[in-house]
């Protein structure tokens, strides 16, 4: 755990009254994520996990969505610090399995700015479709959740947000069985980093798509965040707080359920209502 | 104000019971930003400001520091919606000046990007501070700040957040004078956005560097936000909720003042203490 947090001495102002000390900190760093050597992306991310997170990124671009596609993830061996340090960590390789296309991906054509003209909220809508690999699926048995057992999720993400509490400064995201089962957490100062580690780990370990299951996100709902669950394969999105309208429209064209506002026994459906047991 | 939200039919679960009606969502749309035509940059945010975003942009990237240096903003006539539609106003062209050189810009060249290998938290620290066109000023007057000043701040920002209030899913970023006075304050589906609103508004007013000024976030303090306070040239930057580790590093090495968790009578100094009037 150490490069998940930093210590830095802080000066506290309480009712008048100050005090210095040294504080946690959620530690913050950048990442390149290369594809076959290739520089494709650089995101600023909590260290830990980095080949989960460059395997999930590069899931919701589209480029992977099975563990067979991959040939393995390694840390650049040059990227050491420019004052003769060490590895830096901070560089990751993704190599593709032999026979695999190089897709041409580039910061500049993400999944959902593929339109090359009249680029709108429609165009996003219909990038992300086209891309999917698989339609939302329940898995074995129609999903039918409980709003009572949805109220529960928030709990026990924050339960398991081990570092949250030390800092007050990282974005969770989990992932739940049908019933409330916490299947995975991960943490990271930017909440897609969170869920790109989660939808990541389960690449790995095979899991993808990821039916019927239950992605919960500890802060507001947005188009990115419903496109990396789409593109994972996910049927049900729940947030804490406010979606956009976006995220919506993504969930009503795509068949997701998406939840917001998901605070003790008060919830808000905004799509794929068939999924939830209305009282 | 009708693109600023959106309605939408949502099922609320109170307690047991359950209605159907519509909701007010927070608009969130892609912002393609194109510089002397070429695409730059997309970006998801609430429509709105939207020329403002794209100046307080290229201000962040070091592009532009001088409404001079700016020769207009357009909304590119030919992006229309593929469903042959009219203007999307989703795509924004950038003309720079005649003379002013146009920058080798693209978002995999970001300003904290530009260490070729090596990457670490201490060369996005470099780069941000070798692209600064300014040290920060505190402007005429050294700026002492009254921690029962800056307590206030947070409740302004609230008051002034209009869309907040109807849809939860607004960030806020807001602009004070030393003396408290709130000079603006925009709103978006993006913190970011919400920043390079202020900033680009700024420029355009030909404003900056923003010297002796204070800009609170509604959220935490990631590295990119106090980039952008650098870039900038505010000195302050106050968060209600958490810094990272490299925001608190980047404030340290600019000498910008940082704070956190300003909630009522109680803050957090991470750096630049000498412009707080310590009880």
């Amino acid at each position: 755990m150490g490069r998940v947090t930093a210590r830095r001495r802080v000066i506290r102002i309480r009712n008048g009254a100050v005090n210095t000390r040294p504080d946690t900190l959620v530690t913050e760093e950048p990442l390149e994520i290369r594809l076959n050597g290739k520089p494709l992306a650089i995101t600023m991310r909590t260290p830990g996990d980095d080949f989960a997170l460059a395997a999930g990124f590069l899931v919701s671009e589209g480029v992977l969505g099975d563990a067979a596609e991959l040939a393995n993830i390694v840390y650049c061996a040059g990227a050491t610090s420019p004052d003769g340090g060490g590895n830096t960590y901070n560089v990751v390789d993704v190599r593709l399995a032999p026979g695999v296309p190089v897709p041409d991906v580039s910061l500049e054509r993400n999944v959902y700015t593929t339109s090359s003209c009249g680029l709108c909220g429609k165009a996003s809508l219909d990038a992300v479709r086209t891309t999917a690999r698989w339609p939302l699926s329940d898995g074995p048995a129609p999903l039918r959740l409980d709003p009572g057992l949805l109220a529960e999720l928030p709990g026990r993400l924050r339960s398991a947000q081990k570092v949250f509490d030390r800092t007050g400064g990282l974005h969770g995201a989990a992932l739940f069985a049908p019933d409330g089962e916490l299947l995975d957490v991960r943490e990271d100062v930017g909440r897609h980093n969170a869920v790109d580690k989660l939808v990541g780990r389960a690449l790995r370990e095979g899991l993808l798509p990821l039916a019927g299951t239950v992605l919960l996100v500890s802060g507001r709902a947005s188009f990115e965040l419903a496109q990396k669950a789409v593109m994972a394969g996910i049927p049900v999105l729940a947030a804490v707080s406010a979606p956009s309208s976006l995220a919506v429209d993504l969930a009503a064209e795509t068949g997701m359920t998406l939840v917001g506002f998901l605070r003790g026994a008060s919830m808000n459906v905004y799509a794929g209502e068939e999924r939830v047991v209305l009282p």
